[in-house]
């Protein structure tokens, strides 16, 4: 049994070398460019813990860690041309550095490069992976698109929103972690439980994550909070606020978000705490860490074997920065 | 056996049924739009051909010649951004009628699309189809930026060119081709070899293009002639000609490409003919051509199973239009 901490470790060092040939470097320098920019690599050890939670880390188990990662970072260098982001991880977006047609492209092979990956499993395996593979992907887009689509819609209802976190960002963790547990030879029970744990310790962690943004405290949290706020963008917070706020905060809320006074973020905030949803989402986050924890005690293995993974949903959501 | 025509027409049957689902509409009804614009369906085609060459044709040539379309259409909804194309077979493009970021995600859902579809084909050919699949792919996405990187060159030598339009071009043929011969049973020797048939008929085929372009008959060639000189597209003929003009013809094409003169197509066309690009591009095109039907000669399988294959090639050869 190895902690997060460790496989993390380990994978860094697997992925860490050349993916790409050499030729043509005007297609995949900037490709090795974006890998070497580093990341948390969380999705494939969750793959490696999935699997360990069931049996050995199989060498299958690699291959596919490595695939999930190059599609983290196709999706990753597609975002950033849709979002026109100038940076990730503090250096040069791929369509910033290079340009728009390069990044498309770079996103487009390194696609590629994650179902070549995909193919060094051992065939037993590869119909149920590509399978969740797949739906996976095509549900991350679908997530993305619902994204875009929020941005120019006044009103987004919060089952909608929740749905969008699941599709952008939940079901790739947990994808990861079944994945695994296809590898390590689990039973469709099992897989499916894993798959929910994944699933809603990633919507508790974007609860988190949101509430962090506007209430966290900036020297543990690391940025400015109110980056949401001043964005505009459409969080648990904002989705509750307008839902359950008294008349007459939602008419200031609503005034506030079509414009960018300079107390914009001191009175959002006000408006927040006014009809407790800062309570609220803690409340919620909570619900989701705690329903995970069950989904993870669900699962028939001895309990030995689930602490990694308990002690990592712990790490990701029992902090207050 | 069945002609290239009526597998078409049988394919054109079978592709055309809604291939998304609804939800979430900002995103797929601008897929099924473009595959609603139609098509030759070359690819698949050829693919069902290549399988019929060795054998009756398989449950899974459907799937990959389904999966063979979604791709090249993916690449096409791609290169229409990158192009900034605004029409496709005179329709509006994705990121025209929709927007680049619908286009981009759109593209990218297609070829995940693809790979469900490469995963319905039975266990014992996914290994291989999916190399080949994977491979060619990437080869397409390398031609596709050679292609992007020549455009800003000034000098670009014809092997670079010739082995831009393998990549971007023939190699998708040839594949397509030798997917059908691994699902109709074939030995590799005789893969091997119909691949070099369809990537040599997919040269000639580029070198006709060029050709017709240039000095093709408007009234056979439905189109104006000329349109790759205006847009100072580097071709066969452009390439050869800065090669083997004179000095002086050559100095002038190099002015020539650099400004827009009004009678700039006729000019560029005399320097083609005082250096005989014409009688030179015709040779090379039945160079090709002749190697491609000696692979096809070669292949281990009597006569009569090549017929429709042949036919084909002298259907796509042999026209002065």
């Amino acid at each position: 049994m190895h902690s997060f901490e460790l496989l993390s470790q380990k994978f860094a060092l697997h992925f860490d070398v050349r993916h790409f040939p050499e030729d043509p470097a005007t297609l995949y320098e900037p490709n090795e460019y974006f890998l070497k920019l580093g990341g948390k690599r969380i999705r494939p050890v969750l793959c490696l813990m999935g699997n360990e939670l069931f049996g050995e880390i199989t060498e299958d188990a690699w291959h596919v860690g490595t695939a999930i990662e190059l599609f983290h970072n196709f999706t990753l260098i597609h975002d950033d041309i849709m979002d026109k982001a100038p940076l990730r991880r503090g250096m040069e977006t791929v369509h910033i550095k290079y340009s728009e047609n390069t990044a498309l492209l770079a996103g487009d092979v390194m696609l590629v490069k994650a179902y070549e990956e995909l193919n060094k499993i051992s065939l037993e395996h590869l119909k149920p992976i590509l399978s969740l593979f797949n739906r996976t992907a095509t549900e991350v887009c679908e997530g993305q698109q619902m994204d875009m689509d929020f941005e120019t819609m006044d009103i987004v209802s919060m089952d909608a929103y929740l749905r969008m976190i699941e599709l952008k960002t939940s079901v790739a963790l947990a994808a990861s972690l079944q994945t695994g547990a296809i590898l390590g030879g689990s039973g469709e029970r099992n897989q499916n439980l894993l798959f929910e744990f994944g699933r809603k310790l990633g919507i508790a962690f974007q609860v988190q994550d949101d509430y962090l943004d506007a209430f966290g405290d900036p020297e543990k949290f690391g940025k400015q909070t109110g980056g949401d706020i001043l964005a505009n963008k459409k969080t648990f917070l904002l989705l509750h606020a307008l839902e359950c706020a008294k008349s007459e905060d939602r008419k200031e809320l609503i005034t506030l978000l079509k414009g960018n006074p300079r107390d914009k973020v001191e009175k959002v905030l006000n408006i927040y705490k006014a009809c407790k949803v800062d309570e609220w989402a803690m409340q919620l986050k909570n619900k989701y860490f705690e329903e995970a924890l069950k989904h993870l005690d669900d699962i028939a293995v001895i309990s030995r074997r689930k602490v990694p993974l308990r002690e990592l949903a712990v790490f990701l959501l029992k902090r207050d920065y």
